[in-house]
């Protein structure tokens, strides 16, 4: 059996989102599944000394157009939010909280549809909670703030770091660390070839 | 006619390099030419506060690895000069000296092939020099060393960071800007079908 596919992203991540629309029809075209690890972008940017794109002089206007631009051409919606960027903690935490694989996926594929597909602010608790209701799941106030769910999104991001994680999107299959969006052409032919 | 595309980039850019590579017949395919643009990189760093891959924590490490392995996928010899990052002034101010476009774009092509194909350090004055007599290019350490090659090479830079340029590679095709040399799959299709 193939190992998984390891997605590593962050909820306030654009290019992230273009990935999760993806990832997992990508990797079931190669038999394989994926592993979706949020983890806290912010603390990988510490180490990196970058910050938000669209705050970077010259930078910003253009990652404005390339997200547009690119979710047009996967034919996904695309919006950015107002307040951006911004901290996705609470998203974050309710992943780590809903114990179920599957059942954590659907929220961050939901998530991450209200956040960039709709452009709505994710930040708030009751934001994420309603949205995790949509899906049967509840309780998620009380279960983000459970020291628990804090404490696995600290590990999730620390063994993000150790393993070299610096940007959202990122992934890694077999061992072959790909970063951005742009890299799943080459993590696609990964797949099918083995490597090169 | 249509409009060239416009190719920025610097000589001690990696990505630069594997572009260069696929550039032009990229845009034959289309019935486009292409106009080389050699600039500064290091001004947009200045307004970015960015600084080369390889400098930076967590991302060098990854930098190295995707840059060989975008070579080999693309069939292009691929050696990382020592020193690494590098100022490549010599180069960029030859290509303003030398002023027919065919001649400047082979003398390009030959310095981009030496830096990162074969690895060499092209800084010095001497081995751009070189590289252009094998081109039966005669006189270029006098010619970078003139004003107007200096002024031209600055002038570019300006006008390039003007127009929103802040990495290299970086291209516009009809006014529509792409960055990265993993753009190039979007600047394809954009050229195949006007745009999305």
């Amino acid at each position: 059996m193939a190992e998984p596919i390891d997605f590593y992203f962050d909820f306030s991540s654009p290019y992230g989102y273009l990935a999760s629309t993806e990832i997992d029809g990508l990797a079931a075209r190669h038999g394989r599944s994926v592993t979706w690890r949020p983890f806290v972008l912010g603390a990988a940017f510490k180490l990196t000394g970058q910050r938000a794109l669209t705050e970077q002089p010259l930078r910003g206007d253009y990652a404005r157009r390339d997200f547009a631009r690119s979710a047009r051409l996967l034919g996904v919606p695309f919006k950015l939010p107002e307040p951006f960027p911004f901290f996705a903690l609470a998203a974050s935490r309710a992943c780590s909280w809903v114990e179920a694989p599957s059942r954590a996926k659907a929220l961050a594929k939901a998530v991450y549809h209200a956040a960039f597909g709709e452009g709505r602010d994710i930040t708030p608790v009751p934001v994420v909670a309603e949205i995790a209701r949509g899906l049967g799941i509840q309780g998620l106030e009380q279960g983000v703030e459970q020291p628990a769910s804090k404490a696995a999104l600290r590990d999730a991001t620390d063994q993000a770091l150790a393993r070299g994680v610096f940007g959202s999107p990122f992934f890694f299959v077999d061992g072959e660390p790909f970063w951005g969006h742009d890299r799943l052409d080459q993590l696609d032919r990964w797949l099918a070839t083995g490597g090169w």
